[in-house]
Order: structure tokens, then C-alpha cells, then sequence
């Protein structure tokens, strides 16, 4: 076999070894039935028992009180984007959104279909290099609710507290749920694409406050409306079945390591040794500004476009691999979600201590 | 390990042994990349050739012409329901569906909300036991497209030949796709959800003639137009990477078994030795009338409710999983797509005679 490599992608992304062995074994043959994994009924009693564990124990790890549903959708984030403002916006309504970043301002072009939506922020003009304090917007008295990313993957920022309002908050955070510690009941809805933080591509979370059901237009097509999804535990129709089930092992694992508030510490100590190479040197300039710096993925940039190609280039050679930083802002990014291991970084950060020696600007 | 049993199941479905085996040791390292199949990214060298060898080999497969796209998308055959009419439909136009089960049922209710829809045949009154002949409807003149389910799962029916029309075809295949040679050129749009005859749950094909992507109203969300994701390879946003590799497998070894004339035929003789039974007796009754039978799924009855839930009972203990029929109309159901082994129907047959001589009415 070939050696496991540090895969600093951002989405699919790194998962823990663990959970891929044990994927490859029930995909074969689950539980010991003589039926694999993807061909197993998604209504027979060992598959319910896989969506009902993923779901206690996703209420677990992020303490989810009993008035917010859990719904495991396909479609991917960006469906998210039309099926909010769909079930809750309509008629007139208004909702604010923050632009930080590609992810927000695609949600608020989908938004603009279904409402009047408020933008009081944009960090667009500066490369999104940073989040809002709480002192640069206001949030619309009409507001139906007020739209973040949490953590904005492309350029590396992510909000260190969530605003501050009197609002219900509806947030993106495809790439760093169960990376902290938060407070639902401050928020209408939470959703995340699965493919960062919580398993395979190919499902998506939504957690949502059960009143909100209520609100969809009723010609919303059945599919689309939340509270079918919620009336039928996610089982309307067929679900996402492997996906599902490989977030329920990633869920598994993370109680293992001590769940979120474990992790949100050992998130914080990996970031840390990279953070702490970019500040000690004028070689490597990170791109978020200090304050909305994220701890999820760490974009960056070397003196020249000629330096960040040998840097990725030869970073993948020795195991370092997916680099290179997304096409709209170029340079280098390390992606370094939950199931990112430690050693990973600690060969990175080396490995960047030694590129600068040798390719002086 | 567990013997390998044989499952009857609706969908999902059994797959080839030899694709899970495969897939158990893709998804922990990957073409020996050192990266799990589910952690790599969907736009790395390696993924996309994944997909692409999968779209050439359905293409090659269906003999799918050239004016047509094949999509992979998410939300199940369920969100077609509704997609198909928010793209084609609108603004007072018609459609003219048959409804010959639970899934057109569905698909009508959905089409509704979209436009005028026309449903000249139900076979409701008698458990949807049939599918019409070609004098048994007329589809409207200014209808957009006839719609229908070319095989009904529940009911065990399925088109003999497609409906003669002038008006474009649409259908839903999902519980046939690939198990009989078709001519792509008389349909407008095919989809099918892959848990049946072609893979995984998580990912829905749909092959479309490229002149229907320009007919979307323009304020439908980004997700939900046809053209976005034609446009991009199905790559708009992150593809169910899984599902999609998974299929493709099946598509390999499907070119291996002859491809689909030669399993055509295999699933005509498969389904024979089980119709043979009934048709043999008065113990066994088929649901479907013998003109509308099914190849796929053989749906029969016992003399008595307690013999059926015993036959499915022993037949578990020996190794026939599944036969369990549908809720809505109770009985027995024997699911044998593509990958269903002929060992299995041999056995089954053997296990029906013998239950019956055992278990006299």
C-alpha cells in the first residue's frame, strides 16, 4: 500500500483513517448481514439504527435543544442557498446578509429571487480578507433574519463571535461545524455541506428551529419544503445512504477525541504553529487580516507567483499535498479541518522553515 | 465473514460483489494516491477521470447521441418531479402524464404546480395492475411532453413497448434503466435514481436533449435549472463523488456482461424461471395483469396474508432477503435488477415449490 499522505484539500477533505477503514469494511458486507453497505434497504432496521445514532449524536456533540430539527439533505450547500429564503422569505419579506466572501454572495443572488435582501457589509473591494466587527453593519429593523458564513474557506477568515443581534441568525458553516463551540438558540438554521468537516460529499446538515417549518409558501414543490424532510426523519424519499452513514463514523470518532470543546482546542494549537511561521517572517503573508483569521483554513502567499508554484510542487513530493490556493485569489492555502492530523502540520510548518532558506526572495 | 445472502430488496439494491470489493479498497486509498476515494478532491486529475469514464461509458452503453447531456445530480428521482415542470412547464403550458403507480402519482402532483397537466389513464382503480396500450389514452395536442414510469416498482409493471407519439417522451427509469435497449432519439428527458439498476443512493442521472436547457424561466434558482449543471460537467458545485464512482464501476462491469442486449436477455430468462412458477399454479398470483409484467420486479400473492408472512419469514432463514412486498399493497415482491444473480431466482424457485407443497392453501 501506498503511504497515507497529508491531504490539505478543502472540501472533500481529510477523514479519519479509522473511519475510512471501517467504510471499506461495511461496504463490502455491513454488520456482519451478507449485505453490503450501498445495497442495504434504507428502511430495514441496520440502516435506521446508522441515521438515528448520527442523529443522537450530532445533538450530543453540538448540544442541539429538542425544538431544532435535524434534517440530512442532498443537493449540497449551495441548494441551501434557494431553500431558505424559499421557505422563508416571499411576499415582500426582507432579510440582511454580510458578504464575506464567493459562498455568501452566491446565497445572497439566490436570496434576491425570493425577498428584498439587505447587504450592510461587503469585504469584497479588499479580497475578503476579513469579517465584519460588530460596529461596521446594522442589521434592518424588518429583517426576517440576518445571513452569515461562518468561516469563509477561499480566503481563510472566519468569525471569531457571532453578531450580535436581536435577530434569529442563519448560518453557513459548511467548513466549520463541530470545529467550536456554539450556541443554537441563537440560531434559525445552521447548515453545512458534509464534505469538510463531516464525512464524504454528498449529504448535507440542516438544523433548523422547528417553528420555521411552518412558514413555506404553500406551492413549494414537496421536495423542497423543510418540514417534509423534518415530518419523515430525512426518509421522504431515498437518502444520501453512504453518506449518512460516514458522517455517523465521523461522529463516533470525534466523541473520541473528547468532542467539540476538545477539538475546538486542538483546532486552535494545529492553526497556531502554522499562524506562528507567517508572523515570525515577511516570506509568507497571510491573507486574512489578524483579528478574522480562521482556524480551518489558512490562506497564504509567498514573495512571488514563481515561489508559491515550487513551494506546492515540492511540498506534494514529500506527502504535502492540495496546497495550492483557490483559482480567485491564488497563492497557497492549508486546509486543516478536525480530522486534519497534527503531524501533518508539524511537517508543513517544518517544510516552510526550510523552503524559505533555500529560495530566498 | 457472513455468507453472502441473496437480497431481493426494491432499491437500494444489490451490486455487483466485485464492485464492492473494489470499492471497500478505493475508499480507503484511492488509485494507491495515498488519499481515500471520499476525501479527494472532485476536481483533482484523478476524480475527474472518474466521472468523465463514466459518462463515456453510460453514453456508449445507451447509445446516447450527441445532442444529448448527461447530468449527476442530487436530490433523488423525487426532486425531478418537480424539476422537470419548473424548467419545461410554466406560463399556462400543458403536459400530458399517465398514471400508472405511486411514482407517477407523485410526479403529477408536483407537475401541478408548474402547469396545466393532463392525466388521460390511471389504472389506480385496479392497484395500478397495468400499464395502457397505445388505444387507451390520447395525449393532448398542445401538450409539451408526455410523461410516464417506464417500469412501476411497487406493482411489478412495466411498458412492453414505449407510447407512440408525436410529442416528445419523457420518463422516469429509475427501476430500469440500463436493463433493455431503448431509443434515446424519442425522448426529450430520462432520469432515473441510482439505487436501483445503476449503483449507490445519492446520485440521479439525467439525460437530456440539449435544446430543452434554453427553456428555463429565468428566475429559477441556480440549482435548479438544467443548464447550470450541464454547463459545468455536473461540477457546479461538489458532486456526490461517491455515488458517481460507484456507478461508474457498475458501468464497467456492466460493458463486461455484453452491455445492454446481452442483459436484456439474461433479464428476460431471469424473470421467466420466477413467472414460470406462478403461471404454473393457483397458489402463486402475480398483482400484474401477464401483458404489463415486469423483468424487474415480480410482485405475487399467497392464498392467505399469514402464508405470505410466512413464506418471507423462511425464505430469510435460507438466505432470500427482501421479498417483503410493498406496504401499499401488501404481498410479495421479488426485486432482480441487472446485478441480481441468477443463482438467487434458481433458488428462490426451488424454495416456492417447495413451500408450497409444504404449506398447502
Amino acid at each position: 500500500m501506498t503511504e497515507r499522505v497529508f491531504n490539505f484539500s478543502p472540501g472533500p477533505a481529510t477523514l479519519p483513517y479509522e473511519v475510512l477503514v471501517q467504510a471499506g469494511k461495511d461496504v463490502v458486507n455491513f454488520q456482519e448481514t451478507g449485505i453490503g453497505l450501498i445495497e442495504i434497504s434504507h428502511r430495514s432496521r441496520e440502516f435506521m439504527a446508522v441515521a438515528e445514532e448520527a442523529e443522537k449524536n450530532l445533538r450530543e456533540l453540538m448540544e442541539i435543544p429538542d425544538n431544532y430539527k435535524v434534517l440530512f439533505l442532498q443537493g449540497g450547500a449551495s441548494s441551501q442557498f434557494f431553500m431558505i429564503p424559499m421557505n422563508l422569505l416571499g411576499n415582500g419579506k426582507k432579510a440582511t446578509y454580510l458578504n464575506t466572501g464567493t459562498w455568501a454572495k452566491k446565497a445572497i443572488k439566490e436570496a434576491k429571487l425570493f425577498g428584498e435582501i439587505d447587504v450592510p457589509y461587503s469585504s469584497e473591494e479588499n479580497s475578503f480578507n476579513r469579517v465584519p466587527t460588530q460596529d461596521e453593519y446594522t442589521v434592518a429593523e424588518d429583517s426576517e433574519y440576518l445571513y452569515f458564513v461562518s468561516n469563509n474557506t477561499i480566503y481563510g477568515t472566519q468569525f471569531p463571535e457571532f453578531p450580535e443581534t436581536e435577530k434569529m441568525l442563519i448560518s453557513d458553516m459548511s467548513s466549520d461545524i463541530l470545529s467550536r463551540k456554539i450556541d443554537i438558540s441563537r440560531f434559525g438554521l445552521i447548515f453545512a455541506g458534509a464534505q469538510k468537516n463531516l464525512g464524504p460529499a454528498g449529504v448535507t446538515i440542516v438544523i433548523i428551529r422547528d417553528d420555521l417549518l411552518e412558514r413555506t409558501p404553500q406551492n413549494t414543490p414537496t421536495m423542497l419544503k423543510y418540514k417534509t424532510h423534518a415530518d419523515k426523519g430525512s426518509m421522504f424519499n431515498t437518502p444520501p445512504c453512504f453518506a449518512i452513514y460516514a458522517v455517523g463514523e465521523v461522529l463516533k470518532w470525534l466523541k473520541k477525541q473528547g468532542g467539540v470543546a476538545a477539538m475546538e482546542e486542538i483546532n486552535r494549537e494545529k492553526a497556531t504553529l502554522i499562524y506562528d511561521v507567517i508572523d515570525s517572517t515577511d516570506y509568507y503573508i497571510g491573507h486574512a487580516e489578524k483579528e478574522s483569521r480562521s482556524l480551518m483554513n489558512i490562506s497564504f502567499n509567498l514573495p512571488t507567483a514563481e515561489l508559491e508554484a515550487k513551494f506546492i510542487a515540492e511540498a506534494a513530493t514529500i506527502g504535502l499535498n492540495g496546497l495550492k490556493g483557490h483559482r480567485s485569489i491564488g497563492g497557497c492555502r492549508a486546509s486543516i479541518y478536525n480530522a486534519f492530523p497534527r503531524d501533518g502540520i508539524v511537517k508543513l510548518v517544518e517544510f516552510m522553515k526550510q523552503f524559505e532558506l533555500d529560495n530566498p526572495a
